[in-house]
């Protein structure tokens, strides 16, 4: 059995901003020569989560509205008055999730024809990681 | 290390519906010969998810009540100015969550006594695949 | 390839309430002798969750506030023509997340500064597991 870990990182210009990172975990799946198993995508901060969806601007856009709807910024969360304002974004990424698990089959991420992988960042303007763990033969 | 994979295949009749899939995941956990490890169940599409939770038809029910509330159909979702009518899809999903890891122990898989696996479709009446991946030993 | 699994025991007062398990889970960590892998955490129970994030008590707060008005107990549910009244619960535990995949790194929880996992409760005061397993090398 093989394992690989790395890391992303990310300091988004944003305070929220959803990025594609398919492409990223590839590369690591690739590095890591297992030909068969698991990729964790886990964010390793609570602010900011990882999910799969369709990589369509307008549908990015809905996700943020909707979001905001369900978790609205600027209410007076208790979390507040430890002097934090980002209780709104710990919500929010409970909602997309903050992981997810891809399968490996022949040495490829096995992802459905639409399925791509983003980072959501709910509190950036600051460094965040995502860790990257691969396992299998 | 045994790693085995397989895929369900979808086509509802109905643009949304619920299917149990325990059944069919732990006959892929028995062909696997895996006696020990787990098994991830993932949609391979983005209008649909998997989740666990009871197979009672009340409940089934409320969840989907409860979805329309929290994510509409028919707003005017920006996602919609491409061609597609299904944003609401993609946000039901996200609530559910489109994957789950299910541990293996003795053979079997290690389920509490109310834990089923669903398929949720919430834009079906089209073809859509699960993947199942089992890795351990 | 090494496997390890255990169980957590749980019987809460409240009928609702958030259990800091990360000791817990880091104690089966290093009984399993896994030095690089992943361990599930997994709730058994279908009106509960696992997921991670801030150990601050107003945030806490914050969620349960949060998840009473996203999925509100006392609603006519129709699960409750079964005799249950927890269909809240059930909704409950969907938004916050049922498991959650753990790095494991160096024989440790390879988590962020801030990320601690917990057990959410939303139908306590009765015997409760959460499975654990460990699976690297």
């Amino acid at each position: 059995m093989k394992t690989h870990t790395d890391y992303l990182l990310f300091e988004t210009e944003a305070r929220q901003e959803f990025v594609r990172i398919t492409d990223d975990v590839s590369r690591i799946v690739a590095a890591s020569g297992v030909t068969d198993g698991m990729v964790l995508v886990s964010a390793m901060h609570i602010t900011s989560g990882v999910y799969v969806n369709d990589w369509e601007d307008g549908l990015i856009h809905d996700f943020q509205t909707w979001l905001e709807k369900l978790a609205p910024a600027g209410l007076p969360y208790r979390h507040h008055q430890t002097g934090e304002d980002n209780a709104d974004a710990h919500l929010k990424r409970t909602v997309m999730g903050h992981q997810v698990m891809l399968p490996i089959t022949r040495s490829r991420l096995d992802l459905g024809p639409w399925e791509q992988v983003f980072y959501a960042e709910f509190d950036g303007q600051r460094p965040k990681r995502v860790v990257v763990k691969v396992m299998g033969i």
